[in-house]
C-alpha cells in the first residue's frame, strides 16, 4: 500500500491480521473510526485490552471468565445435578440463548482429532472425570458436541470413561432442524431422524 | 447475550458497532484475540488509537496525513503541473496502486448531492479554486469522480468554475472495464464506449 498516512497504514495492517478481514475491509473500518469522535476508538481499544488482560479460564468449568470462577458456576440457582459438556465457550453462548438449559457446563477446549494431533490428554477430560468423582450431586451428563466424526469420537471416549459412574448420559437430539425441508436434507440426517423418531405429542408444543 | 464473561460481552459490543460487523463476527474476532498472545491486542489497540489521535487532514490537498502536509504534497518529485480531483482519500490509494499517476491530488471530501443535502459549500471546492488561482504552475485538472449522477453533477460544477482559467480539464476514461464482457455490460456504459471510441494503436500496449 502507498498511503499518504503511515499511521493509517499501520492501523490497517494490524486490523487486517484479524481472521476474515482483508486489507480493503480493514481500511474501511479504520477510515470509519477516523470519521467518528475519538472516544469511539478509545472505548473500542480499551474494551479489547481490558478483555485480553483480564479474561481467564474459569477454574471450575474452563469457560471464559472475568473472575476465578464464572458467573454460571457461582450461580446458586443453576441446577448442579446436570452437567453439559461442550467444545468451547461459544457453545455455551448458543445454548444459553435458547433459554432451555438451567444446569452447569464443562468446556473441553476442543474435540479429539487425530488429524490435528489433539488427543484426549490435550482436552479437559481428566478434570471432567475428577469433577464427577468428587461431586456426587451430578446425575446427568449431556454431551452437546458437534455431530462430526471428531465430535462423535470424543462423545464415545467420554461415555466409555463415564460408564463406571451411576450417571445418566445423554446427547443432544439430532434430526431435521426447524424450518429444514426434507427433500434437501442429507441422507444421514434424514435416516437418523427416522430411526430415532419420537412419539408425537401435540401438548409438548 | 448472556455470556459468562462481562468483559468479553463489552468487547463484543464495541466491535459490533463497526460497520458491517455483526454480533457473531465480533464474537469470533474477540475470541481470536483472547487466544493470541496479549501483545497482538496491544499492537492493534495502540495502532487504532495512535491513528485516531494523530491523523489529520493535509492542509494542502485535504487527504489524510500524519503531519501538517501529506507525503504526496511535500514530495518534490511529484509533478505539480497536474492536479487530480478525487472524492476521498480512498480514491488516492486506488490511483496510487495503479502506478500510472505522478501528479498531485485534491480531495473534495464528498460529491454534490441534493438528496443528502450536500451542496458545493460543504466540499473543498473553494480551496481548489484558491489553489488554482494562487498556483500558476497547474496546467491540467483531472476529474477522477465516480460515474454517478452526483459525481457527474460535481464534475460539471467544477468545470464551470474552472472555465475562467487557462487549464486543460480532463476526466478519467469511462468504458468497458478490463475483463468485462460486452453482453453483460449495461447500455449506458456500452453506448458511451462506442461514442467515445479511441484509435486502436497496438504500440500503446
Amino acid at each position: 500500500m502507498n498511503f499518504p498516512s503511515r499511521l493509517v497504514e499501520e492501523a490497517v495492517a494490524e486490523v487486517s491480521k484479524l481472521p476474515g478481514i482483508g486489507k480493503k475491509t480493514a481500511l474501511r473500518l479504520v477510515l470509519h473510526l477516523l470519521k467518528q469522535e475519538s472516544y469511539v476508538t478509545e472505548l473500542l481499544s480499551g474494551a479489547l485490552l481490558k478483555a485480553r488482560l483480564n479474561v481467564r479460564s474459569c477454574a471450575d468449568c474452563h469457560c471464559l471468565s472475568d473472575e476465578e470462577k464464572c458467573t454460571i458456576c457461582i450461580n446458586p440457582r443453576r441446577d448442579s445435578q446436570t452437567l453439559c459438556v461442550v467444545e468451547d465457550t461459544r457453545d455455551i453462548l448458543a445454548i444459553e440463548n435458547t433459554g432451555q438449559y438451567f444446569g452447569k457446563y464443562h468446556v473441553l477446549g476442543g474435540v479429539i482429532s487425530p488429524m490435528e494431533r489433539i488427543g484426549p490428554d490435550k482436552l479437559k477430560i481428566d478434570s471432567l472425570l475428577e469433577k464427577i468423582e468428587k461431586n456426587k450431586d451430578i446425575r446427568e451428563v449431556i454431551l452437546a458436541l458437534s455431530p462430526t466424526l471428531e465430535g462423535d469420537t470424543t462423545a464415545f471416549y467420554i461415555t466409555k470413561k463415564l460408564r463406571a459412574y451411576p450417571l445418566k448420559i445423554s446427547t443432544i437430539a439430532r434430526g431435521i432442524p426447524f424450518g429444514g425441508e426434507l427433500e434437501y436434507m442429507d441422507e444421514i440426517t434424514l435416516g437418523r431422524s427416522i430411526t430415532t423418531r419420537t412419539l408425537f405429542d401435540p401438548k409438548e408444543d
